[in-house]
């Protein structure tokens, strides 16, 4: 990375940190200096060469990323029905990168018909009660799983702090971790974005095929409806983040059949949700 | 609000808080008990009774955030351009509630050349080089605005946590502040997405005609692209925030003339760009 005598940075780097100019004070004058920030661009997701949605995110771990945002979005059903697989980056200096994939013919033919579905004449293309349905759609059922230890917990929320390796240069980004009690943390991927996380460990997990329903995924954030439907459709049936549930992802998680823990940290933690997972 | 005996809740008070069922983890046993979370709830935008857009959200302060969200979205430059205004429930119990507008016929006409011009093929509704166009769209400049000593940035900071009312309930929504040198706090917003706390906090200044150039836009968050582009919109001159700003972020608030203020907490802060307004 570069920082050039104006203030502005020049990635020529891609690892999700960029070095910042600041001025810093602390009570007494402004002090000349540098901080690690971390690195947002924004993720163009195209498929067969045509665009399908742009995300803001951290520029690592891409692959896990495309493929997850995939699978979330139902896309794919399977990390192989993508066929291909490039980073592109878009301008000099980048501004942007692509994730160029190539789906299997009959996920293309899906596509092409939920595209025209979905194509309206409003801003979200979407209108009216398809609105509301497409915001709360029915989740999938999660199966039973293993049950874990209330001591598990904390172990499992503990392990993440080591792995957060961008967070410990930036301060600044999310984690999304699994965890098997025989393994302890097996995958660890890190956003700017904690939908981002979460959608990059789905995608490395299925690039690895490794079944979310053998163990917990870890959050460090807040958990709102988005992350519960995420982990449904992960197949997760524990989700424990260390921050504080909403209303709607406590009903999401109930009607997923997913075990809710939150405000997990050193000191214990709060189960919301199908609590017959942990035993204490 | 009214908690059901199989652990679901029921909505009967929009206020942004309800009380959640939970097992609680100490260390010894499983104990349970209620812990008051924050109520998030689809948002539906509609102009004229049709949808334009679903967002996720605290279902408090509902026209402010109608005005703002359509302030920052282009659909109209000025509050008054919303004839008229209604929060309508949808479901009984509540599912959703739709933020039901009525458009100046001028403002209808453009937003209905936009609709056409946003309707694509594709998911997000965009094609290639506009979609990378369209999350890096430039941002108005901001006027210069007042000069405020470096102290003044630990009372604007500082002036927020009392005034989150529903934070303290849940600890779990983000706030956005504006700050005036003469007055101190003006108004604050509270949701549990941190940019529809600054749309909140943008609508409200609009139906009141507090200008945003006046003074400071404080956020409890970290610093996305987003809060930047919805500040150069507000015409926000300084934008401060507890937590760390991304790279994109940083780039942006250069462009528009903004001062970014970040990492403000009671030790100090530091300013990534435009440190001109700031005075030792």
């Amino acid at each position: 990375m570069r920082i050039e005598t104006d203030g502005t940075m020049v990635t020529d780097t891609i690892d999700g940190a960029l070095a910042a100019r600041r001025l810093a004070w602390r009570g007494a004058a402004l002090e000349d200096g540098s901080r690690s920030v971390a690195e947002e661009l924004p993720l163009v997701l195209s498929f067969n060469r045509i665009s399908h949605a742009v995300m803001l995110g951290s520029p690592i771990d891409l692959e896990d990323f495309a493929v997850g945002f995939s699978l979330a979005d139902g896309v794919i059903e399977r990390a192989e029905q993508i066929l291909s697989f490039e980073a592109v980056r878009l301008g000099d200096p980048v501004r942007g990168i692509e994730l160029r994939m190539t789906l299997s013919p009959d996920r293309l033919d899906a596509l092409d018909g939920r595209r025209r579905f979905i194509a309206g004449p409003s801003g979200c293309g979407l209108c009216g009660l398809d609105s509301l349905e497409a915001a709360l759609r029915p989740v999938r059922q999660v199966a039973p799983g293993p049950i874990h230890a209330a001591s598990t917990i904390a172990a499992a929320v503990g392990s993440l702090r080591e792995a957060q390796a961008l967070n410990r240069q930036t301060r600044a980004v999310h984690a999304a971790g699994f965890w098997r009690d025989a393994d302890g943390l097996v995958l660890l991927r890190e956003d700017v974005g904690r939908h981002n996380a979460l959608d990059k460990l789905h995608g490395g997990l299925a690039r690895r095929g490794i079944a979310a329903a053998s163990g917990i995924v870890v959050m460090t954030s807040r958990v709102s409806v988005e992350l519960v439907q995420k982990a449904a459709t992960m197949g997760a049936p524990v989700l424990a983040a260390i921050s504080a549930p909403t209303s709607l992802a406590i009903a999401t998680a109930q009607e997923a059949g997913i075990t809710l823990v939150a405000i997990a940290r050193d000191d214990g933690f709060e189960i919301f949700t199908h609590p017959d997972r942990i035993a204490a």
